[in-house]
């Protein structure tokens, strides 16, 4: 059992993370959402999960390296200098950033990379996203996560090879091109589908999120995983083994 | 045993035409490609199906009105001036003009309509499309052909509502929008899907061409069924009885 | 605004109930559990909906004629003298009975009849559902009755069509089988797909379910239907006007 | 360019190989379907492709290393004796044996392996898919050799763990079974996805074959990729450098 201090406690991502530590067997050893409180939270923890803001990252830093504890960084819109601080930290402690903390994403875009790289560059690649109404853009981080993927395992860049939104006169599709396509509707939690479209035949992977309590489980699973391990910057795709 | 006679017989739906004639135990009384031929292969037949080009549909017509004999129109393109030529025919034959003559698809549009009718309008209507690496327009006729019936079903105008191609910042999703999506690879013959999200809850109507013969079947089917029946403007729908 | 009493109340299903009714803007007049309770909640109530047990049935037709109330019975496991209990209760107040209360399912249910209606018997029909691992019987009861559709819509009974659990040497699909598939894992809510086989096409016709709450709102809309109905026996399909 | 040799050339097999060896640029050095025609065809190929009999297999080999070329064996219902004189002939020539010379499938296999490898044991696997109408057998030969991926990469063995053909009152789900389930209709080329279902989130990995030409091409690939090879038995999965 393990005492897990949340940063960024009182919002739906906090509540979800609260329950999944329970349901982990863990104990939640505290909620912060000030700076002042993420100090005493980490001292009485034995990992951290941060999914507050990118304005309070350095402080989250400190407060973890000064209690000695692993960190789990979940807060999205980091720029170049949150990037360099996560390095900074992780001389001193184990630090573990990701866009996407769920266990199937994760897996998921290693496959991806592992199809693009073995398959011959005539193999199309699509990438279909769905998402609840509400959703405000298009293709989703986790579709951008899936087609980097695939571009590094193909050796191409996805800047360069995205094809996002058809519509009208497209003409035939770029040789190489990752095609990208957005569908919104409903309560929609999440799901991912790359196509690998050969000659007469097709390889599909994709995930579905039941509920977005997975990328709270995701996250307990990352955070216990770092802790009694090396200082250094970890991925998620370590958790899995990958 | 129907005598069904070919109009456009060079090309490859020419080609198709002709394996599904005798698929289904009929005789394929001739095939026409040029209009003086088109009269005395009208003569010689039961029905006549027509997949050339819209500059022939007006001499098409006079041979089928010649010979007496229904003629089912498969040729894509047509304009206003070429439905009026129909609707002049078929006060003399039967006549099936059609975008699609796949009986799957026929059906599925009904469906859909069907769908569309009966679930409130806060249910999000999406339609995405997979073809093969050559098609050069998005969305597919058969997915406009699709949104038609979701929009009639929900007395709604499509062009009004039709949200094709997200990407980027694209907002929240319109209320009562119907969106397209559109996936190019490989050679995928047509493969159509569509969602109707509601609260935490999806229906989805598929459909997908294994191969591009079920056009030809379908065109014999129609065709076919119009033998014998009065003469007048029939569409692909009554063909299986909707 | 309607007053809905529960009956079942203590359970899962009478929590999410609970919350199904506040979210459509209702108020819950009442939860019983057991017989006496049962008659005071219906007078306070302008509906009834009981997920109860088939033992409680009778007392809770009573509290319902006795309040001059409708009352949706979602209660699984009804013998013969259920239904004839429920249809003595249908001279005096509006009855609603039925397997499944998800209006996506209701909706797909009468889809699958049109279809197999309309489609020749050489389309082969197939089902297949998913659910959680949990779950002790196969193929599901939504299943089952996405099969009778589909057998209905055929004119054929189920009972002698039915071809489930396909393992080892089988030889050659039946002509006319309406085939079933389980699969089982996870955590997942429900999902059923129809499968129409044709010559190189298929339709496909499915529901999914992101959560058990799909059955509380449905069977909230179907109890608020009912009020000011004519007394008599009622189907989910007549809530969304099929 | 290569002179590829057919091994039972006679059968619908045999005229894919043509032409998909045609199609890859590639020359068609003859086709066999007796054993003294054999060691004349394998004199004047760089590579052999075989699919023809068991019954055959060792004067195909022999033919094989007569001539000093590699052989593709695609042959199914080989018995142990067969795997012997494969491993024999393998010592002199490059051999590859394979239940499925699909690319994709050959990748998806590789996926799989790594899926189960990487998920916990709580991640439920079930493997489904969907053939023509006129397929005796169940589950597939290639469900099978996808549910023999996935215990490999979770070290445990299929034989113990497959859960095939659920009907009825089946209990809840055997913790570590591997399920499939078999789907039958029309004229499905072959449809196979495994589902790896978590808590609440789900991955899929599937393969479509839109023709039976996919066999072949594949074939004509693991025939040339061994011209060149030294002696040895390799597998598809080495073709794509797996």
């Amino acid at each position: 059992m393990a005492r897990i201090g949340i940063i960024g406690g009182a919002g739906r991502m906090g509540q979800a993370l609260t329950r999944a530590i329970t349901a982990a067997g863990h104990e939640v050893s505290g909620a912060a959402d000030k700076g002042d409180d993420v100090a005493s939270v980490a001292d009485s923890s034995d990992a951290l999960v941060d999914f507050s803001s990118p304005l309070a990252l350095t402080g989250n830093l400190h407060a973890a390296i000064g209690a000695g504890v692993p960190i789990l960084i979940g807060t999205t819109g980091l720029g170049e200098e949150h990037h360099v601080a996560i390095d900074n930290a992780a001389r001193a402690i184990p630090v573990l950033q990701t866009g996407n903390t769920s266990l199937g994403v994760t897996l998921l875009a290693h496959l991806v990379r592992e199809a693009a790289a073995r398959l011959d560059a005539d193999w199309d690649i699509e990438i279909v996203e769905m998402h609840h109404r509400m959703k405000v853009d298009a293709p989703s981080g986790t579709a951008l996560l899936l087609g980097e993927a695939a571009a590094a395992g193909r050796g191409i860049t996805l800047a360069d090879n995205k094809e996002s939104g058809r519509d009208g006169h497209t003409g035939a599709r770029a040789p190489g091109a990752i095609g990208f396509a957005a569908l919104r509707g409903g309560t929609v939690a999440g799901e991912h589908a790359v196509i690998l479209a050969g000659e007469q035949e097709r390889v599909t992977l994709s995930h579905s999120a039941e509920d977005r309590m997975i990328f709270a489980h995701g996250a307990v699973k990352g955070a216990t995983w770092m802790i009694g391990q090396d200082a250094g910057r970890y991925r998620m795709e370590q958790v899995l083994g990958l």
